[in-house]
């Protein structure tokens, strides 16, 4: 480090400067028109936004506490500034191949801490884990019902002739497994059903890269098999309102709108229209939102050739506002089994205790061809992100690919990575994503190496996450480190104490009173899987108030996650560190 | 099921008889002779050998304890032996792309198991995690050093031209990551050195699929960059032994063969041979255990176009046994900094505890390009099967892709999943596969449907995992739901007792003595958080002997892990169901 402090400006990365840059608005030359002023006010509050973000991101990468976020923002003012064009030129292939992302630890610690909630979720309900490859082949996809996904695969031929691609989505591939278990003559599956299964996959998609849109992405699903009733939905409802209670977000941020296809299957039918284009209808209707009524309309009558009158029925349907509504515009009784359905399922969601993120709309149908059934999607109550997630029941898809007598009801729900992370970032949601490890241990001197090592394993066996420093490390370094690494804990191991077989121990949490530095003890090489009891021990007897270390009492886990959230910075043993039981 | 008992014929699938049928070796239809009799009694130790696995894992899917071992035995040799026909024509698209794995829930419980030691081993340690994409830009990996990597990559060119490919390993991406931390003008690294970080990512390669070989398998990584000495050597050393004693692998069942490549070097300056040689000498020497001595000494003398003599020494070193031996055999003295930095590490080995697992073997010099100093592979002393995992120091790669101000040493290992589960099967050391919720909700009718939801509901704030039936559900049926679903308790959600507030809980691991059945307890609705309480209130009145379960005393990680190992097919609440901690 250079007299006078850290050169942040050396802090930062290329591609930092190089975003900080292209948020910047540049001031007008003349005085603005009040159009212009207008326009220029909603630039600058954009500027704000982005610039708070990034900023936020780079504090938390370069995670100096020593650095205040002012200088932080001012570097990067200086670097946007300056320009710098790019020192070497630097090869194409040292960047991530386009539209797909780097996880730099901090990032991983954040989608490790998502997944993590999405598996405990789907645990919760006594979901089973699955995988299958990233590369399926690419006749798995071909519905031909002119969905955005076909058109956009991530595929290929490979050198032994085979038509592949990186998978656009998970359902074919668990449908594909279901099928594995199943005698496609007789339909019989090989499993106890319903089977309830889940997956976390990479998906992918091929399309021109744009900003903000990526070729690559994660998506939780979570699917039941086997089970034709409604309550399998509300399960799957259930589910995702309760990952978003867990995460802090309330039925106020976001809601789940409810439809069924079902209905929209009746009105068809009885209009006379062959049931062959109800898949291509749904994907023409879910456009109704980017395209408009008018658009969809004429999609309907041309492209699938309805009477207009079929297709103003349809477009009724949509804008039914309640399900009695919706009956009425089919005209269908309130006992018909699609109306009576999706009623139960409003009801058992309320008995659930999800009600509230619950709500009906008609104009939910979403654009895959597959879905038969229920159909539903997450949204913030914004309206400023996409989809959050989206899922339904699909039950002619293992008809589809097994033949007549596979006839396995599924239903299911993707859930990506993406927007609820942008929804998570405009609550103050996230996750603490600094690093954290329980203890440093810091050799005095190259001879002391052999005894930190000892001393790092019996550390542990105690069960505690060791750093062990790989050189030398006085007493400054050891805290630099330590503070790089959010150990609350330096082990130091020096000549005088080892004489003694002792290791000086400090706790950077608990302050001494008598000295008003972090507690500080000795503690005999023999014990240190104790290490914990001794210093609490030496709090007690010190009047210093003790903060209970993770690693001992950790708490459930929703309580563990809700500590540390907001807590970014703060030097301390994070309950994150801890992992201490196993995900089989 | 159909009466008289399950038809097991009809749980088999088709892969597993099939595998089943390829096993099976005929009896010779006339007397064989001495030398045949000796090779079919070979032949027969490996079918007993593939069977008793196979059956095993047949066992373990169909997970239902009704159904005896030698039942399924018996039911395959039937349908292997009827060779049935696949019953109506089975798409290809609905296997998995050649080479590639389908993870139904128990397989995926193996692998999470494995990949949570290894976190948990890398966390220990202080690493962080990161992540990269599983496609790569070709260039990454065009060394031309002729390792069989880059022969065998998984690459395509994409629709807008570039070449990419599914990553072969994880190095370079790791390097590439470094670079882009790097300003490449003056080799400075963004962030405080050393970075400890690992990852467990997928990699590829293509080639003709054989028996046994796959084309993907997922490597556990370490890294540590930006430390020159051996001790970033001994802790990866230290971390991989650490891991292979966290599953239960002793120093008897693996070993770790070190050697430096720094010797070797000397050994081919000192003969005035081209430094850029190196390391395609290194790659050629790999072959040795391959194509043999002569064949390696013809491509050093003829490929390379090295003198005799000099292929000679270089053989001579391969051959040395200890480290005094090597130094001999290159005609270094016993201080020399390649020699005293080999012995330094074996020391610092020691002093951490894993020196048992430590061997020197002047023949290891694996097949990458990249490594220039210390080079390892952990082995099965048995010899049976391929290396377990492979490293070493690789100081010039950041050169090679960055330019010459890039000297930032790296070292790492990588770690693959599949030869150590073969070994982990070959000791019993596998853990328990079957699937595992803490409770099951059943509700008596359709009425009962509602409350059943909401007892799920309670009982998950609770903290346990629980699978709600999606129909009713009667005493026999509930049972039969937990059973297979490795649930320890059954929740009845009745009319009888919900009018009175009450949900009946049953305990199937506790035994009531005065009925010599499973432990019932009618908890109020309101107070199911306390459920375990109740419980074990009421087997402490009863004088029953309580057992706890897993959530409430989750024991250390090792621990926890070793308490399933062995247990398969027991009905219990599997520690495993418990996942108490998130992994941030």
């Amino acid at each position: 480090m250079p007299r006078g402090g850290p050169d942040i400006g050396a802090l930062l990365k290329p591609d930092e400067v190089r975003e900080w840059r292209s948020l910047t608005v540049e001031n007008p030359k003349s005085k603005p028109t009040a159009a212009e002023a207008a326009a220029l006010k909603e630039k600058k509050a954009a500027e704000k936004k982005g610039k708070d973000s990034l900023l936020k991101k780079v504090v938390e990468r370069i995670n100096d506490s020593t650095i205040k976020k002012d200088k932080i923002k001012k570097a990067l003012d200086k670097a946007a500034a300056e320009a710098p064009q790019e020192e070497v030129p630097r090869p194409f292939w040292l960047d991530p191949p386009s539209g797909t992302r780097d996880f730099e630890p901090a990032e991983m610690k954040v989608r490790n801490w998502l997944f993590d909630h999405m598996r405990q979720t789907a645990k919760e309900f006594g979901f089973k884990e699955y995988d299958a490859p990233v590369l399926e082949h690419v006749e798995l996809y071909e519905r031909k019902a002119g969905e955005e996904i076909s058109q956009q695969m991530y595929c290929f031929t490979d050198k032994e002739g085979a038509r592949v691609t990186l998978r656009p989505e998970m359902t074919p591939s668990l449908a594909r497994m279901v099928l594995n278990l199943t005698n496609l003559a007789t339909g019989e599956v090989r499993a106890a059903l319903p089977l309830k299964w889940f997956s976390i996959p990479q998906c992918w998609r091929f399309e021109t890269t744009q900003r903000g849109r990526k070729r690559e992405h994660y998506q939780w699903n979570m699917d039941i098999v086997g089970e034709p009733g409604i309550v399998a939905e509300v399960e799957l409802l259930t589910a995702v309102a309760t990952f978003f209670k867990r995460l802090g977000v309330g039925p106020d941020i976001v809601g789940i709108r409810v439809n069924s296809r079902k209905v929209l299957d009746v009105a068809i039918t009885k209009a006379g229209v062959p049931r062959d284009k109800f898949e291509r209808v749904c994907v023409v209707v879910d456009k109704l939102d980017k395209i408009g009524a008018e658009a969809v309309k004429c999609m309907l009558t041309e492209d699938l050739e309805l009477p207009s009158q079929t297709a103003d029925v349809i477009l009724q349907c949509l804008q039914a506002s309640s399900v009695d509504d919706l009956a009425k515009a089919v005209g269908l009784s309130q006992s018909d089994p699609a109306i009576a359905e999706l009623k139960t399922l409003f009801e058992l969601c309320k008995a659930y205790g999800v009600g509230d993120y619950l709500d009906f709309d008609a104009s939910v149908v979403r654009g895959l061809a597959y879905y038969t059934g229920v159909v539903f999607e997450a949204f913030d109550r914004k309206g400023e992100l996409r989809a959050i997630c989206g899922g339904g029941r699909y039950d002619r898809l293992a008809e589809l690919y097994g033949g007549e007598k596979c006839q396995i009801p599924f239903c299911g729900f993707g859930f990506g990575d993406c927007v609820v992370v942008e929804l998570l970032k405009d609550y103050g949601l996230m996750p603490d994503a600094s690093p954290s490890v329980d203890v440093v241990v810091a050799p005095f001197d190259a001879t002391m190496q052999p005894h930190a090592l000892k001393v790092a394993a019996s550390l542990r066996k105690a069960g505690l996450s060791v750093d062990a420093a790989l050189t030398a490390c006085k007493a400054r370094k050891a805290f630099d480190l330590a503070n790089r690494q959010g150990a609350r804990l330096v082990a130091f191991v020096a000549p005088g104490e080892w004489a003694r077989g002792l290791v000086r121990v400090k706790d950077m949490e608990v302050k001494d009173p008598s000295t008003n530095e972090g507690l500080q003890v000795d503690v005999p090489f023999a014990d240190l899987a104790s290490v914990v009891s001794h210093l609490q021990n030496a709090a007690s007897a010190k009047g210093a108030s003790w903060v209970p270390l993770g690693v001992d009492a950790a708490p459930a886990p929703s309580t563990q996650v809700g500590a540390t959230l907001g807590t970014a910075g703060k030097l301390s043993l994070k309950a994150t560190a801890k992992f201490s039981a196993l995900a089989l």
